[in-house]
């Protein structure tokens, strides 16, 4: 039996596997900074408020601030960073920029390989982005998911495995009926200990001029260029 | 402002609303007991099995019973159905039987409905029936859902009003931003209380010959006939 016979269910990483999170996010930041005359450099801004992420989230996971969704996290991260470059800004404009991640561009592969691939799987997200961003960046970037998982729905990151466990649970399959489509080796390690079938997708662009590569030794299910690829590899 | 300005995201009750449910499970039922030769009258199964969700959910809500989602409960009910007609069948039969419900046929205006709908809207579900069967029934149907909110996520069931506020917290709109599409008055009814838009669709057939009307004297913000006049009301 091929793997594509052996899987039902495709769920992805979003930000870095499906989309350009840190061109879409210093694209807005370089907007709203021209036309509000700040000082702030769109891309150092951007990596730094994507780089405040893993320690707000540790600060949750581990109970030492009760659990927020991303969209609070990054409101949270974003009202320091401003503070830090003394730059004030108005709460409607904070409101805005907390939803420059609901507005991220997707890979140029991303939007016709879903489609591709929904003609034979359940395709959907499994991201820390939480449901409202994911299901606004679907419209926006017109990505067609079937489903909207997110490690919102149990209150939880994927760094806790269970998050993979619930949202998978809520599809009542077994772990090997599912592939995990990532960008990120680390992730895709995590999902395999839990049984379930792992995508790695390169995706060298995502942090400018590099992204994360497959370490020699890690085994994956398959590995790909993008979704179209993905798509040809699973014969659809 | 016209009604689909102040919209942004339409919420579809399903059995009854969007699929035909006891069409397609008395079918199903027809099927496997012809094949079984067993003496069932298949639409009178489908209503009594039908039937057994509400005494059922009532028992969970109120916490005599742990909480199950709607595979489950139509697998107890299914048993106990069987077991009074003295119909002996394979744990096999069992789970097809269980899974009837994820494969209903759409109403005829659905599939293209829901199409239209999704170009301006977000459109979900928003159903008792549980994320997998939800997820299941859209691929069967090619119903082009944005989102699959369910009564399971919270672990409620829609007589609980937290089920919606719950979902549509997840989506992060007022409640009055989204409107609610149901065959069902009461539902409606329910839904108007805590704010939300409503959208009558009228089934006359979703019990064979007859169907719920809305009741003189109960408003709702628009009344169609299926989900592509409910697009034409809406504009698109």
């Amino acid at each position: 039996m091929s793997l594509a016979d052996e899987v039902e269910v495709l769920l992805c990483d979003v930000f870095g596997t499906v989309v350009d999170w840190r061109g879409s996010v210093s694209r807005q930041v370089a907007a709203i900074s021209d036309e509000r005359g700040w000082d702030l450099d769109p891309v150092a801004f951007a990596d730094a408020w994507r780089g405040q992420y893993g320690p707000s989230m540790n600060r949750v996971l581990v109970g030492e601030v009760p659990w927020v969704n991303l969209d609070e996290l990054h409101r949270q991260s974003l009202l320091s960073l401003l503070d830090e470059r003394s730059v004030s800004a108005s709460a409607e404009d904070i409101d805005a920029m907390v939803h420059f991640w609901h507005k991220l561009d997707p890979w140029p592969d991303a939007v016709d390989g879903i489609r591709r691939l929904k003609r034979r799987f359940i395709i959907g997200t499994m991201s820390n982005g939480n449901v409202s961003l994911l299901t606004n960046m679907a419209k926006y970037a017109d990505l067609d998911w079937d489903i909207i998982l997110s490690a919102e729905l149990p209150r939880l990151d994927k760094k806790n495995r269970d998050s993979y466990r619930r949202n998978v649970a809520l599809l009542d399959r077994p772990m090997e009926k599912v592939m995990m489509v990532a960008a990120h080796p680390g992730e895709l390690n995590a999902v395999s200990e839990l049984g379930m079938r792992t995508a790695f997708i390169s995706r060298p662009f995502e942090f400018g001029d590099s992204g994360q590569e497959l370490p020699k030794g890690q085994s994956v299910d398959v590995a790909c260029s993008g979704l179209g690829e993905l798509a040809d590899a699973l014969g659809v």
